[in-house]
């Protein structure tokens, strides 16, 4: 299921590559580097690009007006300031492109037990009757499947560890292409070598994430310059001071060292070379450097983006009607096939 | 729940009504007098009136391509024939007006323990991990919950015995609204006295049922005159031979009373004084000949317009186009309170 992007003999000509992101609020440097870094680079090689501001996805965990609203913006500001290119990729948001969840609900119709059972689904996302709760936590693997099936996506960009994701979305394109002819393609993950699973900085056996509990635990893609400095200087190492990269024993220094590869895009190894003569607190201000380098400018076109909220939502208008013409072409298709 | 369309005291001056029918055939004479005459009824009443062919619904039983095609407009053909006027209701096709699978994904994202637990939805119809199958089965009533509201539909034709099917609908309404401020209305069933759940001629005791064993249990509305004669002829009664109406227990002739009844608009203690002097014999075919003046004028529009396919699909393009405009307004309101 995986390919690496470098792996250009396994790669069709007409890629098709898309990708999701929830708007619930700024960026971290997870984020950065698990996704959204990737995401630039990937618009520098060949194949359709389509990002989605996944907001139908945001809903399934209950969220005020203002916050929605908020999020969408800040999260199509950061996204244009970290380099994504509205005419070079598909950047649009879920819910004005209703193809999303009627492709959802015809999968649900023709999802079969052979099909939920191959992979966790059904065991771990669809409801316990007693367990109750927001039936979209448990549908909304059928929406992920929409979303990446609505365009034919060939590739998803995503650590390899993602890729039991795709098992549903296989299947069914599988099981739809025995009944109708092949229609939907298969799709492999691409999976980048610099790909990096950030991890909390006050507790670095868990992944960066907006819910930690320390602000201190997570760098926003926003930061102020000082902002970042103290926390990194505030990030959990041990007691040995020299640099090495050894994420299962030193867990809170190879994080900061996957900080630096990700960002100066070069190797563990190389990482700790240039920290030969350093100690944890002398690498920590040069790893504040680094990550200042390359947010600072971020941040200030974010600020910018942000200020001017119609441009936002011009540029999102602009993705969202590129996006409708292929999901509503791609699902008239369907239709047919089903005689609807 | 529950108002009799007579009692016009309780009438809003704004209804709309909602209902749907699934393409699946032919009606039989149950879905004519369980539904469809009180449809056409209806459009002498005031208020907004949506007649939606719900092909999203009958997608959860899994149908060959031709089949739906041909079904879609057969319904159409039907209902029309029937004299839905199409200028008066919107009459419509689900699948061409997308805001319905979209609410019903937010009302799944919205739906909390409390209001699932209010009615059979959770015992019913999510799905037991074991029993797998079609996740459709099982998601359905948020989509009967999106046809309604999204019009914010008032009223519901249907049976008495229907009302525990809006309990869900009305509930999610007043959760929605509590968050929200006052949006969707409150939907009530509207129960016409002459509402009959016909049975099946060849088996009383269950319901007429395009899937019932023998063919000759239902009437479907374009039958030929001889088959309805030789059907009614062949209804199975008991060796009674005076005509009573007693459902309890004498269902066969009961049943024919309430065709009768139907038909004529009269009670059943009007139609057993006209059997008065009349065995069972007599009586079928007074009600074979019913049955063929109600009908046959049916049949005639029936394959006069069933011949028009451009015709029918630019019917249908009127109405889809005129939901659609209705949908995307309700749509575009719940969008803005949630902030999407």
């Amino acid at each position: 299921l995986v390919v690496t992007d470098f792996d250009h003999t396994t790669l069709r000509p007409n890629r098709v590559i898309f990708s999701g992101i929830q708007p619930t609020g700024i960026p971290h440097l997870g984020n950065y580097l698990g996704a959204i870094k990737h995401w630039v680079k990937l618009q520098n090689k060949p194949g359709d690009i389509y990002y989605s501001i996944v907001d139908l996805h945001s809903l399934t965990i209950p969220k005020s007006r203002t916050f929605m609203r908020t999020s969408i913006l800040d999260i199509t500001a950061c996204l244009l300031a970290c380099e994504i290119n509205p005419e070079r990729a598909v950047l649009y948001q879920q819910s004005c492109v209703p193809e999303h969840t009627l492709l959802s609900w015809v999968i649900g119709c023709l999802l079969t037990d052979q099909t939920t059972k191959l992979n966790d689904f059904q065991e771990k996302q669809m409801p316990s009757v007693d367990g109750g709760g927001h039936i979209g936590r448990y549908t909304y693997p059928l929406l992920q499947t929409a979303d990446i099936l609505l365009y034919k996506a060939t590739h998803v960009p995503a650590g390899d560890d993602q890729a039991v994701h795709l098992i549903l979305t296989n299947e069914f394109a599988k099981s739809f292409n025995r009944t109708h002819g092949h229609f939907f393609p298969q799709t492999q993950i691409i999976s980048d070598p610099t790909f990096a699973r950030i991890r909390d900085l006050r507790n670095p056996t868990v992944k960066m994430s907006k819910s930690s509990q320390s602000e201190n635990g997570r760098i926003e893609i926003t930061d102020y310059d000082d902002a970042i400095r103290g926390k990194i200087k505030r990030a959990i190492t041990d007691c040995t001071s020299a640099v090495t990269y050894d994420p299962d024993n030193r867990p809170g220094v190879s994080n900061l060292v996957q900080i630096h590869c990700g960002l100066s895009d070069i190797t563990p190894t190389e990482a700790c070379n240039t920290a030969q003569n350093m100690d944890t607190g002398a690498y920590k201000t040069l790893v504040a450097n680094v990550v200042i380098d390359h947010l600072s400018p971020i941040r200030e076109r974010y600020f910018e983006l942000r200020q001017d909220e119609n441009r936002l939502k011009e540029i999102l208008k602009y993705g969202n009607q590129r996006a409708a013409k292929v999901a509503k072409e791609n699902f008239n298709a369907v239709r047919d096939l089903l005689g609807i």
